[in-house]
C-alpha cells in the first residue's frame, strides 16, 4: 500500500513517521514547505509538489489540517489527481457536515472519504498510539486499515461519515471538562499547601486517574504548557460542540463555562499553550499564598 | 503483625479480607453485628465485642467510616483500649480539621494516628489496588507499612496529620469534575445518535481516557449505577471541600455548581446510586429522540 499525507503539523509530522516506518510513505505535502522538507530530509521519501500529486501518488491519502476551510481547500486542491483507488481519510477535527462535505466533493471524482479524527495527544502520535474515530463505510475503513493502523492503537467505526467527527466532539467535550476537573483541584490543593507533585502522583493511581492528569499534571503546576494541545485550537473545537448541541435543542453549560475561561487565555497571550494553561486562571480562585 | 478494622462498609470489608489474606487480620468491630457476622464466617477471625477490644488487639487499627461524627465516636469508643503499640490509620473520608482532632485525642492516650483516606474505588479496595493518601510522622507510616500495603497499590506521605485529608479531597473535586465531563459529553453524544458503547470504548483509548469512564461508562449509558460510590456520600465530601476552600477565601465553581445537581439526584431518590446517575440529569440537557 501506499500511503500519503497532506498537513505536517504537530500531529501530522509524527503520524507520516509512523507510516515511513511502516514502510507505506510515498508521498506528502504541507502548506509551509520547510516541514515537509524536513521530511524529505529524515525519511529520503520526496515532497510533492502540490496535493493532487499526493493524490496520484496514493491509496490512502491521510489529510491533517486544523480548521474547516483548510480541509475543504486540501480536498479541492487534490481533486485533480483523486482516483478510484484512492481514499481520504481525515485525521483533522472539523464539523461532522465539513466531513460530509468533503466526502461529496470526492465521490464526483470517484474516490473515497472516512473522517478519521484523532485523540491520544502528540505523544500518541508520536508512539503511533492514537485512537481513531472512524465514520464511513466498513469496506473502505477495511481497505485503509494498514494505513490506520500504523498510526495508531485503536480504530473504532462509529457509524456513516460524520460520525468520528461527532464522537470526536464527545472527546473534546470530555478532554476540556476533565481539564476543568483537575486544574481546579490542583489549585485547591495549592491553596491547601499541598506538595503538588506528591499530589499528582498518589491521586492519579486511584478513581480521579486519568490521562490529563498522567501527560499534563507535573509540567501544568509549572505554568510549562509548550507540549500539547494548543487552547486556541481547543476553542475552535469546543465552538463546533456548542454549535451542534445547539443544532438539535440542546446545550452544553460546562463547555459554555469554560469558553470565556480559554478566551481569557488567549487574550493574555497564551493561546498556543497547552490547554493545561487553565490552571493560570483557576489559581485565582484562591487569594496567593504568603 | 497483629490489624485491626473497624467499619465494614463497601470499602473496609473488601479491606479487611486483604488484611486477612495477608494474615494480618487479628480483630474487627461493625457497628451493625451482621456484617461482622459475615466476615468473622468468611475468615474463621473472631468479631471483637466493641472498639476498645480491637484496639487492644492490634498494632495497627483501620478505621472506615461514612462521616466526621462516627469518626470521633469510634475514637472515643476505642480509646479505652489503646495502647503506645497502636497506630491507628483512618481511611474515612473526613474534613482535615476532624483528623487532627482525632490524632490528639488518640496521642493522649500514647497512641499514633495517620490519616490516610483511599481511592479506587471499590473494585481498588476489592482487588487491594488503592491509593493511599497519608498525613502524619514518617515513621509511623514506616510501622503501618505492612497493613497498608495489603489494601494499596500506593501510597503518598503528603505532610502533617491532615494532609491526606485535603489531598483526598483534591480527588474528590476531580472526580466529580470529571464525572460531570463524562456524563455531559456521554449525553452529548447520545443526542448525536452515536452507539455510545462503542464510543465509550474509542474514546477512552485516547486523550480523554479516564478511569470513571473505564469503569462506569458502559453501565451509566443503561441507569445501571448499583456499583460504586454513593452520591449522597460523594455530596457530603464535596461539603467539606466547599467548607475548605471557603476557609481560605478561595471558591470551587465547578463543584458548587455539580452540587445542586447531586442533590437533585438524592431527592428524585437516587442518593444511594453511583455518582455516574448524573448521567441522569445531563440527559435532560437536550431534547427526547424520537
Amino acid at each position: 500500500m501506499k500511503a500519503g499525507v497532506i498537513g505536517l503539523g504537530a500531529m501530522g509530522y509524527p503520524m507520516a513517521l509512523n507510516l515511513h516506518r511502516a514502510g507505506l510513505l510515498a508521498s506528502f505535502w504541507n502548506r509551509t514547505p520547510a516541514r515537509a522538507e524536513a521530511l524529505a530530509a529524515e525519511t529520503g521519501v520526496a515532497a510533492a509538489s502540490d496535493p493532487a500529486a499526493v493524490a496520484a501518488a496514493c491509496e490512502v491519502l491521510i489529510t491533517c489540517v486544523s480548521a474547516d476551510a483548510d480541509l475543504l481547500e486540501v480536498i479541492d486542491a487534490l481533486l485533480p489527481g483523486a482516483h478510484a483507488g484512492l481514499i481520504v481519510c481525515d485525521c483533522s477535527t472539523v464539523a461532522a457536515g465539513t466531513a460530509r462535505e468533503a466526502a461529496q466533493r470526492l465521490r464526483h471524482a470517484g474516490a473515497g472519504f472516512l473522517d478519521t479524527p484523532v485523540s491520544g495527544g502528540v505523544e500518541g502520535a508520536r508512539k503511533g498510539t492514537l485512537s481513531v474515530m472512524a465514520g464511513g463505510e466498513a469496506a473502505l475503513l477495511e481497505r485503509a486499515c494498514p494505513a490506520l493502523e500504523a498510526i495508531s492503537a485503536r480504530i473504532g467505526l462509529l457509524g456513516p461519515v460524520g460520525s468520528g467527527q461527532a464522537t470526536k466532539a464527545v472527546n473534546q467535550i470530555m478532554c476540556a471538562g476533565i481539564g476543568q476537573a483537575v486544574s481546579e483541584a490542583l489549585a485547591f490543593g495549592r491553596a491547601m499547601g499541598l506538595g503538588l507533585d506528591q499530589v499528582v502522583d498518589v491521586v492519579r493511581a486511584g478513581a480521579a486517574g486519568n490521562w490529563f492528569l498522567d501527560h499534563r499534571g507535573h509540567t501544568m503546576i509549572r505554568d510549562e504548557n509548550t507540549i500539547g494541545f494548543k487552547t486556541r485550537l481547543l476553542v475552535k473545537d469546543l465552538d463546533i460542540c456548542v454549535d451542534m448541541a445547539r443544532a438539535v435543542g440542546g446545550s452544553l453549560p460546562t463547555i459554555e463555562g469554560l469558553l470565556p475561561q480559554y478566551r481569557e487565555l488567549i487574550e493574555r497571550g497564551h493561546g498556543d499553550e497547552d490547554h493545561s494553561a487553565l490552571y493560570r486562571i483557576k489559581r485565582r480562585l484562591f487569594p496567593e499564598l504568603e
